[in-house]
């Protein structure tokens, strides 16, 4: 889709542990700092849509979208969460930028939360994995680490992928999160030793994952009719939503997700740019892994070559194309319902020349979110 | 909204219970039942909206919408699920609407799914609850049945209103379902002396609360230069979403919701109809006392003349207001997320005149689904 819509806000919490703040609190946070930056009045939001994936199964509360328009003073407008697994958020995304496109409201928030922390990792582990089929592949005992180490261990069978080129992925990205204010995780990359963490599925260890996360974000789409020339507002050129088959048995390789592959594709046709047009990529490096296989599917860099890349630091914030220099879902943590929205914030704050790791120069930037073992993912191409 | 969009299939399975059927299995046969209904090829479908609410917390499975995209071979697509309680159906339609109105899809397939049975009636009762605000109203040990117990109270307190006039909804309701080969509690309503149940939350005995369902609803909606001349379209006249205050504390009266008060109110303004154009009218009638509340929120019939309406029978099938000749949710079942969808299937098959207790001459229908004590609503209505 090609939004006729703009975003004129933009909030969030730091990702991390929140432990004394509800979930409703944490998203009410980053709206309310999101309305706070857009300097717009809150009545003239028309709608709003929440991405969450675990508040039923995990947190035992639903309804939050109407809790959390209550919350913010604005009951009565349709509230609606949206759920795609780890790409809930980015779904939250395209149906505020649907609503304002569509002229069923002239102000769209949409927010991203999930509160993960405090509870004990197997009932983490166990929620998360109702992101598969639980006839099939969920049946079987794997776990999301299990399944990224199949596809690391597929695309090392492809192209030789080695410990140490991926290990280049995480320094890279804890290092750009020590920039960021708002990253659960950062640490010094250069003393990064994969080999020396507690292996979690063979051959990703514990610093492959990304942690469990409590956090928020929020953004506010408008109809460009209504901007105001004080608010350094940033294009929607492109939004697009797809679904894959999750199951490992319906991918033809293990190491690609169709549905990357398709909401890339279409992302970029609409919004009538090429890759070297893009300034910085912020994209869904759930695990270590994750970031050289989407870009390869999402054909930023040809298959086989993205873990060179990395090595030789072409995907570093100065490199030739940047790729999260939020310290990504490694290093900023992965509150899963707001992760999608997470990317689109950092992706705002380095368009608006505001990021506290900034590319030089940043005009374009796409972001992508992916969910499950891709079953659901969304991909943006933001301007200024 | 005033949707440029029309329903040009629909599909139901029977309500009730489906022991052996899967959540996805069972969404997948209404779906594939609304397909066939159309004509049209499953190809030309740009999206799907799953409206449900207990995937995550009592089936133990998220990621449905593309599940079930995947079970019809149209993987690819934006596949989502929408969540607000009781209204996830109602909610699905709207955004189908949107979609196709948008024309972000030439064809919007929406489907309803619940799968409730086969757990404990306690399991059930603590996953229904989390559509109550936790931190508020859900930490008191209230149930919903106790919630529209205080709503009958507070309506008698107001009006008067007798036991004998709400075992009049029942006995219509119940009489209508005999005649509806896909409800799940048909009763000869002659024979009902609610007196004679278990109490639940006095007043309501079990009789007056609507039973424990499986069941999936689907309809597909279509931009209307597709539409074929062989099918009988209903024209959507307009798609309302609302949401309100879900607590006890946030309501001037216990027996009215504003959310349904206001999306009544738009509807019918967008709509360009006035209440004497009604045929026909699918509410929420998920206790038998709130069949009066809705009516008198919809302002159908003005406030404590309702529950004598009905006594007279008035708002029977071949009365001055038919009032859920489906049978409603206290006769058809209510599979939580099924139901905004269910409502729809009805009052289309009653204006294509197909339907088992038809009212004659059926032109104009509108539907109500509502979520938690109001904190979700949609209200279509819908002509031919």
């Amino acid at each position: 889709m090609i939004p006729a819509a703009q975003i004129i806000g933009i909030g969030s919490t730091k990702y991390g542990k929140h432990t004394t703040t509800s979930l409703v609190e944490l998203a009410s946070m980053a709206c309310e700092a999101a309305i706070l930056d857009s300097g717009i009045d809150r009545d003239r939001i028309g709608t709003i849509y929440v991405g969450n994936f675990l508040s039923g199964s995990l947190n035992g509360q639903e309804v939050i979208a109407g809790l959390i328009a209550k919350s913010l003073g604005i009951s009565g407008i349709p509230a609606t969460k949206v759920e795609g697994a780890c790409a809930s958020g980015g779904i939250a995304f395209k149906h505020g930028c649907m609503s304002v496109t569509l002229g069923d409201s002239e102000v769209a928030l949409v927010v991203g939360v999930e509160k993960m922390t405090g509870y004990s990792t197997a009932d983490v582990t166990k929620s998360l994995n109702f992101a598969m089929d639980q006839g099939v592949d969920g049946g079987t005992g794997i776990t999301f680490p299990g399944l990224y180490g199949l596809a690391w261990r597929s695309h090392a069978e492809h192209y030789g992928t080695t410990r140490s080129q991926v290990t280049s992925v995480i320094k890279k990205n804890k290092n750009a999160g020590e920039k960021n204010s708002l990253a659960q995780l950062p640490n010094a990359g250069a003393n990064i030793i994969p080999e020396t963490y507690k292996m979690i599925a063979s051959p990703l260890t514990l610093i492959d994952c990304c942690p469990i996360s409590d956090g928020a974000t929020a953004i506010l789409i408008a109809n460009p009719k209504i901007t105001r020339s004080s608010v350094k507002v940033i294009n929607i050129s492109s939004s697009v939503q797809t679904s894959g088959g999750s199951n490992i048995a319906d991918r033809d390789v293990l190491h690609s997700f169709p549905a990357t592959q398709k909401a890339g594709y279409f992302a970029m046709k609409e919004a009538r740019i090429s890759f070297s047009d893009l300034s910085l990529v912020e994209l869904h490096d759930c695990f270590s892994i994750a970031e050289i296989l989407n870009i390869e599917d999402l054909g930023l860099i040809p298959s086989g070559e993205a873990a060179s890349w990395c090595v030789e630091g072409r995907t570093k914030t100065d490199g030739d194309l940047p790729v999260n220099p939020s310290g990504g879902l490694l290093s900023k943590g992965h509150p899963v319902g707001a992760t999608g929205l997470g990317q689109i914030y950092e992706a705002c704050k380095q368009l608006r020349a505001e990021h506290e790791n900034q590319v030089k120069g940043a005009k374009t930037a796409l972001t992508h979110n992916l969910g499950g073992c891709g079953i659901a993912c969304t991909v943006n191409v933001l301007e200024i």
